[in-house]
């Protein structure tokens, strides 16, 4: 059994959903499941379907071109398909907090999330023995605005080397260069310690102690040029009081944090993500 | 623009999402919402579709005729056509608690419900004023386990005046006859004071305080002949401590119970529930 | 059996605990909640004490009086003494939305809220028959900019024939004058409908939907002179997601506002707020 | 400054909370949390103080028999007394499943819980790398019905050895037998993948599946001769619909159950739980 996921989007027309699921049915696909969008402010349609097939489909490049022909040139679609068996290859960006690090590993080895991750690079040295304890390759790939050309062209070279699909910043300390954001557009996740917008940039704990908030969050966005502007893939929050200090607040969206991160890790990495217009679509 | 929702379930065959959507197509709709869910164990497809037509099916007896023969007959559809404008009329029962009776009246009024409110039965007088004041009809129907047959005959006659499409137990305190249960089947709502299974019966605050729980919860199901068995509609739940005493426990609950049967309701006057197996699919 | 309530806040001392419980044993009280809080940064302590007396205490003054001079002016307490008895006396400001309106009336006829609702003041006539309906005085009192210093004397003046203790905001769209605001300092509870800090201002749900949120909140705080920036009460969020319009984000939003604003209202007629820097410390 | 953090529980009698801290005033302590329960039903006072001496007590023993003496007696107090420095010891139970074991080493690691975790005791040898990975001594006990006398001689030896304060069963799939239970009371802490009472016993993914659920959750207790009758100490719970199977139904707990359990370990190891009457008092 072959099993096969469609990301479509396209202006929005009538017909598409009997077109595609016509089209899998006539190759002897039977769809698992199909979820569809349609974003009325700006037309647009998106469409995730899951489709099975008891004859696999070997030859895929035929298979795209003929999906191609048929059904994605004349409804002008943006389009992708993947198999299954593809798990996409993950790079690990860090600093120095290992909270995310550790929870990230821990789950990987626990078989809790369909991908490899290939590599870890760092601005620091501190997190090295958290790799090795788990057999993952690290790079210290030091980062400041003064040698940023020469970061950036060194992480260039250990993503490529190791194939990497997507990048997730795992409390990384650092910018991301807008040479290193448009190669991996819509593919590099960040996880922010504040329900964005509220306090964007550093420090939000401290921000919202001081603003004396009731709930604290995270979240996990696309990284864009815009610091913590990018299309937002999760959130969540934790309930906080008068009774918790700073360093309660820390503690507590540690929490919250590892949990936000995970699950945008899982959605990008199952494909249940679609981008537009600076927010996500995200078919659960 | 007139609006229309189809529910079908069948065996899961392939080919229907493709055979559905060509037909709606054909027919000059538009599809604005589509989901579906197959249960893979049960082997049954379930779908639930909104389409829009520009110019208006004004002979839905001849829709509905051409959609048993092209499509619902040679799939063996259990199937359900509804227009946006019929909204299902409700009735409801009620005892002597009036907070839920309150949250729906007071929702009804702020125009949150598609459907029309048409009668409050209760075998108690003392909530009359309310009824009185939202200006709904209200009739006293006592009911004891000596009188059901008689109860039952009144109710039935009230329902039967009324046209009535659903009714929803907002804390009703009597049980519901197997007779009516047949004549409503997937069409009474109740709302239980616990997370089901957890403490079903009666007094479920207080075993959930004897046990010492940390979460309390209510559950809205459809009711079936086995008291606190029935399909699932939804669920919520809050937290409470060792502080909390019973009356904390049921002052708390009454907030989860009130959300929790308003989410029902509204889930089941927009057609987005449909019961197999004992369970609910519902369709966000 | 007599309930007494009594807040507490100095600068934090050695030894204040006990000498406040040591007084309270000493005059034949019997602690049945006591909660405190020491604010690090700013060195200050709050308490919170239920005691209950079997012998009641009739003259209320000299009590005040004695604990005044025993322990409040040597601590250089700021302090409140209620009894169970005397229920604050509300006033609700509303514009034209009815859902929170109809919300806090309802809990208030179905007996969860420990006040007396004496008064409903809007500046437009549409919600006179809903409090008409629930048996509450209501009033006219047009206000504008242009007319404000007007429209602010005749607030002032029925507050001030209801002997009124504090103003609850459901949903009023004027803003408060700052003379209004002096006079009922820290007694004055909005309900603004986002998470806070995020979208303070006019129309939230239209700033969420088009940032692309995942969740959407509320707010309860005390009203300051700058808008949306008082001292936050309580938060609460909803899950959305792309497929949710503006419309659905302000109607799952209207669930959280008046949840939010319930327990607000709540915690504050039970004497379970202070204030202090611009922060609460909510005793639960 | 030396911080030290005190557990009382007695008969509820007039003036101990001013006795308690009028004693530590005396002592030059300084209260910097002070919180306190009555349970009404059965007339039994709760106490967590923590306070700070500017001067460290350094004969503890004698500050010990002091406030037995000055207090404890009197007043016949349970108590305990803890200071910060003292890190208890924490051994684990695993079986197979790796999710839990992961996820409170990770914590560990990344300093988030102030205890020490001493050793691993499993009945398989499957996890036995996991242990090594994170430098934790680890011992294979095997147990079944027929060896449990053989099986829990060697626990017992290896607990000693350690000498363990207190012990998590992190997803351990054995029965612990009743001598054990007596030598740890209410230091077992066991996490159940359901929210009980509901779904007891074995496989409770597959029954809440079965009943078709809205919400499935997880539950940390105190381990008891009854079978997951225990008090509880934590609960959380995790939303589910008719989409997931019970394969998802499982993904989703292990994230309820992690956190569940990482917040008991946490709890208990700074002294915020008391037990009484199989429930918790749980100082937050």
């Amino acid at each position: 059994m072959q099993k096969i996921t469609l990301l479509i989007h396209c202006k929005d027309q009538k017909g598409i959903i009997a077109a595609v699921t016509n089209y899998i049915a006539c190759i002897d696909g039977n769809i698992v499941y199909l979820d569809q969008h349609v974003d009325e402010d700006e037309d647009v349609f998106f469409m995730r379907i899951e489709c099975e097939f008891k004859n696999p489909k070997n030859d895929l490049k035929a298979l795209e071109a003929d999906f191609e022909q048929q059904l994605a040139a004349p409804f002008e679609m943006t389009w992708q398909l993947f198999t299954q068996e593809q798990k996409p290859k993950m790079a690990i960006f860090v600093s120095k907090y290992d909270h995310c690090l550790y929870d990230v590993l821990g789950r990987y080895r626990a078989n809790e999330l369909p991908l490899e991750i290939s590599v870890i690079i760092s601005n620091h040295r501190d997190l090295e023995p958290v790799a090795q304890q788990f057999g993952i390759p690290f790079y210290h790939v030091p980062f400041t605005k003064e040698i940023k050309v020469k970061g950036e062209e060194q992480q260039l070279e250990i993503l490529h080397k190791y194939e990497i699909d997507f990048i997730v910043l795992a409390r990384y300390m650092q910018i991301i260069t807008p040479n290193l954001i448009a190669r991996y557009k819509n593919r590099i996740i960040n996880i922010h310690h504040s329900f964005l917008p509220a306090f964007p940039g550093a420090k939000p704990y401290h921000s919202a102690f001081k603003r004396g908030v009731k709930i604290i969050g995270a979240t996990s966005h696309y990284v864009t040029e815009e610091l913590d502007e990018g299309p937002i893939i999760e959130q969540d929050i934790a309930r906080v009081s008068h009774s918790h200090s700073i360093e309660d607040f820390i503690t507590k969206g540690r929490d919250v944090e590892r949990m936000v991160l995970a699950r945008a890790i899982k959605l990008h990495a199952e494909h249940k993500t679609m981008v537009y217009n600076n927010k996500t679509v995200v078919f659960l």
